[in-house]
Order: C-alpha cells, then structure tokens, then sequence
C-alpha cells in the first residue's frame, strides 16, 4: 500500500510539489499557515490539517517546505508540532533552506522519537516543481534516503546525497553563495563598462568569447538589458541564503572574505526596498551608486 | 607591397605573436630588453633592433605587448623610445594590459607626431598566441583599426571593437574582475563545502548540474582538485589586472566592493610567495586559513 | 503626588535602574519574564506585575529596557503588551538598543493610543546604572522628554536630545560602530605589530604618545594585554548593534564599507563562541589567524 | 669635533629638519632633487651636494627623508647613489615612510659596506619638525641608535626604539592603519547620523561624552564641520601608508581585514581627486555616495 504523506507548507514551491505527489496516487495530508493555499490540493484529493502536527500524525513521510529557520522551528517544535506526532521509523524530509546547525539540531529531537530526518534543499524553479525536475542536495541517513527516494523521484531528476546532517543544506548554501556573486561581479563589470562607454552587447560578446560565459550570467543578461527584475529568485531570499552560508562558514572557521561582501551589497539591495524583485536587481544598486544605467546604455546601442 | 612592422616584446606571448607575422611574410623588427629571445625571431628572418626606436622607426605598425604600464611608458617615452622614431600615419598597436588612462596618454603623444594608437589587450593563452587564435579587444580611432586589421588577423581569430581610446582596456579589465572573481569565490564555496563535510566531487557534481556551471571553472576544477598550479595565468598578473580594474572603477566612480576584496585576496596570496603560480592557486591561501585541504578531500573520496 | 512608573526589563541594567527609580520615591510596578529577578525589586518596595500590560496600566511613565527588537516587539504588541494598557498622556521611555525603524513604528502605535513614545537607549556599565550616571541618547517629541525629565535625571547625568522618532538609536548606533571599528582596528594594528616583532608595550607607548590617543583603547588595552575579556560590554551585543547599524545605514542610503567589515570579524568571533566574552576577544579571532598572541608577547616583554 | 652630517630630501618634514641641524652648529651637507629647495639651507650654513652620494661622502651620519620606497632606492642604489659613498662606521637613519621589506634590503647593503642603517619614520607636522618636537620610531642596532642619539635629539623629543631593522617602519605603519581607520569610520558615523536627521554638534557631543572621544578626531572635527580640507596629512600619503601597511600585513600572514577596505575607501577619494587634500578629506566621498554634507547641517544647526 502506498505510504502516507504530511506535507507542510503550499508556497510557490510547494503547492506545486504536493501536487505532484497527490497525482502520482499517494495518500497526501496538507497543511499551510494560509489556509486558502490548500484549496487547489483539497480540490486535487488531499486531505487538509489543521496543524503541522495533524498533517504529520501517522504519516509514513513529512515533507517541509518552508521559508526560515524560525518557521521550520515552529513547524517542528511549535504548539501542536510534527515532533509530537512523528511515529517511530517516520522519515522527515526537510526542503527548506536553513541553518545546518539548527538542522541537526532538528535531526537530534527526530532520532529521539525513533524517527529520521533528511534535510534536502532544492535548486530549480517554480517551474522545475510543476514538471517534477528540482535537484536535491541531501544530507542525512544514507537508509532513510533509500526509503525516501520514491518519494523523491516524483519531485525531481537529480539528488545528490551530500553526506551525513546538514551537509545537503552546506552543499546548497556554498552553491548559492557562488551564484549570488557571480551575478553580482557581472553586474560590478558591466556598471563599469558601461560607465567607461563600452556597451553592454559588446562587453557580453566579449565574456561570451571568453571562459567567464556561465549558464547563469547567459541567462540574467537578457533581463537585466532589459531592466526585467520579475523574481525568478527574489533578492530577498538570496539575501538570507548568505547570511545562512556566513553563519555556516564561520561556524566552520572558514573564511568567505568575498561572499561577506557580496551579503552586504545584496543587504543594501534590499534596504532600498528591492527584497522582492530578482537578485539580478543587485545590480540597480550599483547603478545608482555609479550615476550610469546598463540598460539605458544597452538601449541606445541595440 | 607588404607593411613593415616593429613589434616590442618577445615574452610569452609576444614571441608567438611575432613570429606568426614573420612566418605570414611580413618585414618584422623586433625588440626585446633580454636580447636573448629575439634568437628565435632572427632565425626565422626577422630583423633584431637594439632599441625600441629602432624597432619603431619607418615601420607602417608597431606593435607592443609588454609587462605592465611603467614598461609602456619606458618603450614609448624613454631613451630611444618609440615616440620620436613613429612617422606620420603609423599606427601603434598595444596590447598590454595597462592602465586605461595612462594608454590615453600615449594615445595624446602618439597624435602629435601624425601617428594613432590602438588600445588592444588580447585573451587567450601562450596556446592561442601560437594558433593564432587570440581575441583582441580593442579601443580606439575605427579607421586605424580597418588598417590594422590584416594584421590582427594573423593573429587572432576575434576582434571586438569597444569604442574610444582605453576602451578596449576598460572591457578587458572588467572581464578579469569577473574571472578572478569567478575563480576566487568558487574557492571559497569548495573549501566551505569541504571544511563542512561535502566531498569536492559532489560539490562538483551540484555546480555541474546548476546554471553555476562556468567554462572558467569546469576548467580550472581538475587542476584545484589535483593541486596543479601550473601557471596559465599567473596570480601577480591576475592581481596586477585587478588593481588596475579598480584604478579604473575609482576613476569612474563606479562602486566595485566585490572585486576590491578579491583583488586583497589574490594580493594576500602574492605576498605568500604564490604570485608565479597560477591564480586558482589563490584556494591556497583560503585552505591555509579553514585547515583544510580541498584536493586531500578530493583524494579521499575519488 | 510623585507619578506611577510601570518597569519592564530587569536584567543587567535594568534591575539597578528600577531600583533607583524605587529609592527616589517613584511608586514603581516591574515586570521582568524571569520572575525571580523581580525579587529585590520587591523587597525594596515595588510592585511585582504578571505580564508588561499590568506594569503599563495606568503609568504616567513606562520604561521598558528589554535585549532587541523582538523583545520590545512582545512588550508592546504581544499578548497582554502594554500598548492596550496606556492610558491617553502616558509616555513610554525605551532604553532598549533596537531598530530606529522598528521604534519609530512603535512610536506610531503609541501616538494612536494618544501616548507618547521616546526612543531614549543610554551608555554606561552597569556601574553608571548603579550609580545614576548613565548617558541617554534620546529621540522623539521634545515636550514629551521634558515630562520624563524627573525620572532620567535620577537615572543619569547626561541627556542629549538628537531629535524626532528613532534618532536617539540612529546616535547610538553610530557611536557603537566607531567603538566597535576603534577597538577592532587597533586589535589589528597590535597584533601585526606583535608578529613582525614590535612589543605590545611599546606599540602602545608610540600609541600613547600619538593623536590616535582614545580613551575607549586606553581603558581596553590592559584587559588585552592581559588576556581578561570578563565581559564589560558581551561581543554578542557589539555584533547586535553593529547589524543594526548597517540596517539604518542601508535604509538612510548611506554607505558604511569599514563598518560592514567590522560586523563580520564580530560574526566570525561570534560563532567561534566567543559572544558572551567583551568584545575586545574579537582580538583573539585575529590573533588565531595570525599565528601570534599579542598577550604572549606582552608577557615576555614586561 | 662635531660630527659631519649628509642630508637627503628637502620636502616639508626635511627642510626645517636639516635647518635645526645646522642651527645645532652641525657641518651638513644637503642634497635634493630640486635644488632651489636648498637655498635657504645654503644661506644657514650649509653645504650644498649635487648628488646624494656627494652628500653621504665622508658623513658620520646621513639623514634620508624622501617620499616613497622608490625614491629612497634610488637616493641609494641609483647613480651616484649614497651606496658606494658610505665610509665604515657611518650611520645612516631613513625617516622616509617606506617598506619595512625594502628596509631590511637596505640595512643589508649599508651593512656589506660597514654602515649601519637605522629606520627611523616620524609623527608629527611640519610644525613638530620645526620645534624639534617630533616623535621617532626606530628600528635597527641598538648601538647605532645610541650613536645617533645626539641627532636624533635635535630633532624630536620622543625616540621609541621598536627592534630590529623594520620595525619602527612596522609600528608606524600599524599606527598608520590605527588613525587611518579612526578618521574614516568617525567620518561614516556622521554621515549616518546626520542623514538620519542627527545634528553632527549633538553627534560630536556625545562621542566626547563617551569612550570614543580621542584626540585625533577632537582635533580633525571642526575641520571637518569648516569642510576645511588643508592639507596636515595629504590623503594621498595616507593612501600610500596603507598600502604599505597591507603589504607588511600580508608578508606577516596577518588578516587585517578593516584596514583592506579603508584602504579602498581612500584610493576612491584619492582617485576622484582628493590625494592633496588632508586625509579627512575623505568624508566627502562617502558624503556624496550618501547624498548628505555633514557640513552643511553642521552650519543648520550652528
């Protein structure tokens, strides 16, 4: 028979996520702070808790998809809390992006209920949820993924173990940390090409013919030139994605010298009231600061 | 009848150029300060001149690819420099990576004798000098660029034209901030990974499956992972080209904080003895400071 | 009739400032969420309230001096908050270091309950709360800091008003980012002067004998020297205030590169553990780093 | 018989230096690149060389104090360099600001020769050289020094001895970094405060009511307040001693992480054109960034 799920948390990731385990036949028992969120899954089969506690009670899995550390915290340890309701032998899949440290920390209350803990942060968009393609970075038991991997194919192609608690979440915060200042150097090389007078179409020609093309900058240039900042990833939360990976890297006494910087340019980024549009917004920062707009640039040359 | 051509600077690159345009048929004058690597430019049928005004003198081009701004300045300006020696309509091509407002300069001495001068750094290595498969970015007058253009073909394959004079350098300077900063913070993601717990490979196997993945770092990974630091771009150059990236920006009043503190990373390093390595050599200095060895790691689990 | 003061907040500072507040004759109700620090307050005469509502009913003044932003977040708005509980013409006096935007919100929420709110954080150990000699820093309407002028004289002897809502934080937060960079710069200064061979004592003579002379290095260095960092003011807060700082320098649009460095070398010593020793300990993180213990070569030389 | 002294370098510390030497009823000899500077030594007594090796020949001691670590190579090793001039037994004392590493270099070639070589950098203005007030920190033989005393004497009234050869170069440099940092961050706290609406009186007000208070930002505030930007320390001196100051740091393998940025802040102002103005000069660029002058609302409120 088909294992029971509690899934908690319906944001953008979500819903689409717990959708797709409801179409794959699974017996699926939601729960969001906002209700409304879980029409569309109740319309789909699901059946709706009215805690996370309720949606995790019996369950053979809980999976978690929500925004913080706070929020995975009160999901877990909260007034009527998965912790209480988790059975023995219940495998806990944690996709929120968080602190590792409070991440095994988490691990440690589950173990202490006889039940396991993976946490598995995802890359991948909104779109990557609906068609079921995310990539899993996971950390935890390798025997619990085993048992979880079913579970895991339906929401994505790719999943790649990391090694013992909170490694999948050190994995993705030092790949979040490479892109966050790849983005933002890009932006520090166009802002002052462009100021010096190179246009932005030669200056990405240029980088285009060299090794520094990267699959990311090729695909945020067309909208940064466009001054088109729809969040693909909202700067915000790449903001709290490297505060999480300073707090691991100091944790771990390793120096990010650069990814410091690069939080504090984001941070001020977001200070402006530029939190919910695209990271790649970073770079309108800059352009104030400079006196000189990319785009504008990029425009009088297209 | 074919132009004549003086060409200063037979390092590692300017030996290659040079000879391609002696094996292209072209009337070649060289001049090279250690008198010894003009050997093989004289073997080939090149004329060998004792002063960079001699190599200069009636020439309808001279080309200069030298170490750094103080060495242009010496070819052009000092004792027997090219200054006195360029004849009306010469065109002097240089493709050193200098100070963008110190090639303005020469730009301003080069138009009071009748002469134009085109700023144009080059990418691609010892490899690509030899193949003549060079990218030249160039700054500048157009039309001494179409007349120059022959030439630049021999040896390079891409040409991109960026505007007025220091131009070329501007884009070439923004490119490296991108590329050493690329290399730099993808150390510092590698050594956080490893410090945490996550095996290089895995760490690589995540970048390789996100829009992170980057031509500059899938190429430099295996030689990180084995601890090669051959040189193919050595790190005092790397630094050496972010100082002057952030001459630049200052110059501008462009804001580049990202860059500033990868360029005191690399200039850490440098101070270590590492400068003749190559630049990814710079994840040295970040394993010193975390303890750990991102290639031990490596080994241990390859 | 001497006014009614309802207290909240009886930790380090607090509990001597209610005291005093006690002594002078005030009628005083405190509320602390730790009952048992409420004790002495007790015996010494005051009220002992069961939730910060009850300690606000009916006050002409409420001071609250509580650890950040989310504490006074509780105390105001939480369940049973004061904000319920003032009564028109009372005014709330916070001494707590929190956000100046989170404070002028909570100004507003006052002003609706027609109370008055002054943003009023002070400096001074708990030695100038004992003794009455505390600084305040105050923000908000000047009318309403006339009114509670009684009750901050008994408190301390120096009381600077900086102007409308949030700018006594704006003040401290600027005064706490040059301590925090005199202390950590100079911790800098010693210890690359220890490792290139220089005695920290006569390091410290030359300092002495030089401009960069400061009372606040002056009174640090000996503990330094020493190795004591017996908390006077915990790293932990230094780091707390640091952040809020560059939070109100980013949401003014103004730039604070030295301090933004300065918040990360407190967050490294931080999560090395060292939050809850002074934050001259941040000397340590460097030395570490370093190699070298300024300590040790003081020792050696004395 | 009174010792015979070479002098090298007439600037602004240097001039009023030699003129007390000779004033002391020394036989001098000076030499300076720009001869019309020697006149008014010429006219009190002195010898005037035309190359610093005419100056050094037969001296019993030889002062250098020139601008940079290039200028004293070549007063050294350049032609007809003091180098070859030197007779055994004289000393030579360096009060230029320089390399701690090129020093040492130095001392070597002064030793091969059977001279010694002290490095003795100074504090204080024009002003101090004038009075003999200065402030020496020296590091080389402690014999030699004690040789030199009698001069030195002349010349300051604080000699401190650091170590060995370097090392008064690596206390002033630490020094350097100090005040460098402490002008800056006081400059970034009041550009924060009085864009947040903080008069910078009632700033001042309560930074010398507090531990901050220190000498060196008493005396450059109401310069400040003036926009009074004459120069006491050009910031384009300030700038080069914090590059040295980094260097020593990173050949030491010490992480001076605030100073780095400073660093950046300094080469920004001096690369918008502010090298010549004094070093406070410096909260012009951050007050532009911030959109504020904290003169201006220091005049609103004056």
């Amino acid at each position: 028979m088909s294992p029971t799920i509690g899934f908690i948390g319906l944001g953008i990731m979500g819903q689409p996520m717990a959708l797709n385990l409801v179409k794959a036949g699974h017996r699926v028992t939601v729960f969001n702070r906002t209700r409304s969120r879980s029409e569309p899954l109740e319309r789909a089969g699901a059946r709706v808790a009215a805690s996370p506690g309720e949606a995790a009670r019996d369950a053979d899995f809980t999976m978690i998809i929500v925004s913080d550390t706070a929020a995975v915290e009160e999901v877990v340890l909260g007034s009527d809390g998965i912790l209480e309701a988790l059975k023995p032998g219940a495998v806990v899949i944690d996709s929120s992006t968080i602190s590792p440290a409070a991440s095994r920390k988490f691990a440690c209350h589950a173990a202490g209920k006889g039940a396991r803990w993976l946490d598995a942060p995802v890359t991948g968009s909104k779109h990557g949820a609906e068609k079921g393609e995310l990539t899993f970075m996971i950390g935890g038991d390798r025997e619990a993924l085993e048992r979880a991997m079913p579970i895991l194919k339906i929401l994505g192609k790719k999943h790649i173990y990391c090694g013992t608690h909170g490694l999948g979440l050190a994995a993705k915060l030092a790949q979040n940390a490479i892109q966050a200042t790849m983005v933002e150097v890009f932006c520090e090389g166009f802002v002052m090409a462009a100021k010096s007078g190179v246009p932005p179409q030669t200056m990405m020609e240029i980088i285009q013919s060299s090794l520094a093309r990267a699959s990311l900058t090729d695909f945020k240039a067309p909208f940064i030139f466009k001054g088109d900042f729809t969040p693909y990833f909202p700067l915000k939360l790449m903001h709290k994605d490297l505060e999480l990976a300073m707090e691991n890297a100091y944790a771990q006494g390793v120096p990010m010298p650069t990814a410091a910087v690069v939080k504090e340019v984001y941070g001020a980024a977001k200070a402006q009231g530029k939190g919910d549009l695209d990271y790649a917004a970073v770079i309108t920062f800059l352009e104030e600061l400079a006196g000189v707009q990319v785009r504008a640039t990029a425009a009088g040359t297209g």
